[in-house]
């Protein structure tokens, strides 16, 4: 008797790679579930601890990768951040359904007292936009090949998902489900990476270039996209306590080995990934009745492992 | 100062109607809450209450408007159902982040108990797919300019996202986040509407035309996808303690009118729906330095309200 259920998401979470295999009965064709298991070794990599971001909530850990090639002062600036400690102690200031969860200073806002809120030290109050970066060749770039509705080309470049204008010769990271971008207010300059949102829903894919983008989250993403909406006006709450505390932040790199995450996220130019994507295009397994034939650049997500061995 | 803050979502929430100005700062052309303002009371419709599902959670009632025009044995189904009082006592099964939220009978899959399966009463147990229909063209249509990656044709009809493939001549409800649809197992009528879900994530535009959708959360979202996320595979929980339960659903026409929710959609068919989209399109604000100039069919919200006087 089959399990009444949907297939298995176009999203392959890490906490589904372990799981046995009762709703993978009459496939005709590899899934992305089984194309990853036969990844091999040298297709995965480990982020560089400088680049990884581990935010404690009282209810577990967000992973967030930083993005240095592409938001590189942004990613510099916020290393500084944690690196002081800034954020251990602020809060997670807005959830809004099928938007964004934010955190930051409450302080640091209409409602918050001004008196109260926590200097930067030696960060930056304001850097330059990094909305888009120079198109570099030297990058790897494994572009979808189903078009966007956005940008003139859309793919992956280090683990991330990209749009790019070769007219222009510019190209950025893309608002899909969990990138996390650079809050900031009206002038262009004035995001410093103090305040920080991830995507919880449908991809905005209208901030493309609006905002920088900073990294994603690549675990305990259900850590910010459970939480209770905010009531108040764009999702932030109307109440100190509605807001969940942000114990920490650290860098991987700063804190000691044995206390790190063992994490892997498979290559993007992969051969295992470029498969994945391709069996996401085309699902033939028993379930589907009229294969898309297509994928939309936020529909794939990056595969990522959690290796039982610590360091 | 202003607020350190993203723009609002493109999704106009209905909790966001009533709220003071204090983000609308500076901007050049009408936003899309600034537009919905100055409606006309004849571009709201009041759903027909045979049509609207209260689903009530400990946390609060969701309402869900079926779409009885594209799925109607489904819709006479769950209304059977419903009035049986069948999903009474029954729960949240499954919450897969960045995908469903999933509800029905614990009992009705591979863990569950099979001589606990709740009957169907005089539902039916299979039903026709009703994932596609012949494209009527006495329902109104509102097409969308901006084309769309996964059908020749996308737009609005009776307030609902729907694809159009002018070339078979069939038309489709599509799985943008809120859609609601109908569980099934590998057989493409085994589904009856005893087991539905809501996307609460990146549409998963590849489930179009593979499973029949029922109908849209129009209030509530927030009690489905903030939810925990199931531990299970695909997201399904893997102890009754972590369940929702569903406390009661019911048709609206079967409660007393002091009891219904006062909700209005606006018309997709609508001048002020129209002109929503193309700001939309282009947002012309001070916050953005690149419009768009394009959107997306799920990351079209259709608006909703609740009007302060009850029945």
């Amino acid at each position: 008797m089959l399990l009444r259920q949907l297939p298995a998401a176009l999203a392959i979470a890490a906490s589904l790679l372990a799981l046995p295999a009762a709703a993978d009965t009459a496939k005709s064709t590899p899934t992305a579930k089984e194309l990853l298991a036969k990844a091999k070794p040298e297709e995965w990599r480990t982020p560089d601890p400088t680049n990884l971001l581990y935010m404690q909530l009282p209810q577990g850990r967000v992973v967030i990768e930083l993005a240095p090639d592409f938001t590189p002062l942004h990613a510099d600036n916020i290393r500084t951040l944690v690196r002081e400690h800034y954020f251990d102690g602020l809060a997670i200031i807005r959830v809004q359904d099928n938007f964004v969860t934010q955190w930051g200073d409450p302080n640091d806002d209409d409602s918050g007292d001004k008196s109260k809120i926590k200097p930067l030290g030696s960060a930056k109050a304001k850097l330059p936009p990094e909305y888009t970066r120079a198109i570099d060749p030297k990058l790897p770039w494994t572009p979808l090949p189903d078009g966007d509705m956005y940008a003139p080309q859309v793919g992956f470049s280090e683990g991330f998902p990209v749009a790019r204008d070769p007219g222009t010769g510019r190209e950025w990271l893309t608002h899909c489900y969990g990138m996390v971008g650079v809050a900031r207010d009206i002038p262009p300059d004035s995001g410093s990476g103090n305040s920080l949102y991830a995507v919880i829903g449908q991809a905005p894919r209208g901030l493309d270039r609006n905002l920088a983008i900073a990294g994603r989250v690549i675990q305990g993403m259900q850590y910010l996209s459970a939480l209770p909406r905010g009531t108040g006006a764009l999702g932030f709450y109307t109440q100190a306590s509605q807001r969940t505390p942000i114990i920490s932040v650290r860098l991987a790199a700063d804190i000691p080995p044995a206390e790190r995450e063992n994490l892997q996220v498979l290559r993007t130019d992969s051969p295992t990934f470029a498969a994945i994507i391709e069996a996401k295009r085309n699902r033939r397994d028993a379930f589907y009745t009229v294969p898309a034939g297509k994928i939309d650049l936020c529909s794939i997500d990056i595969p990522v492992r959690a290796l039982d061995v610590k360091h």
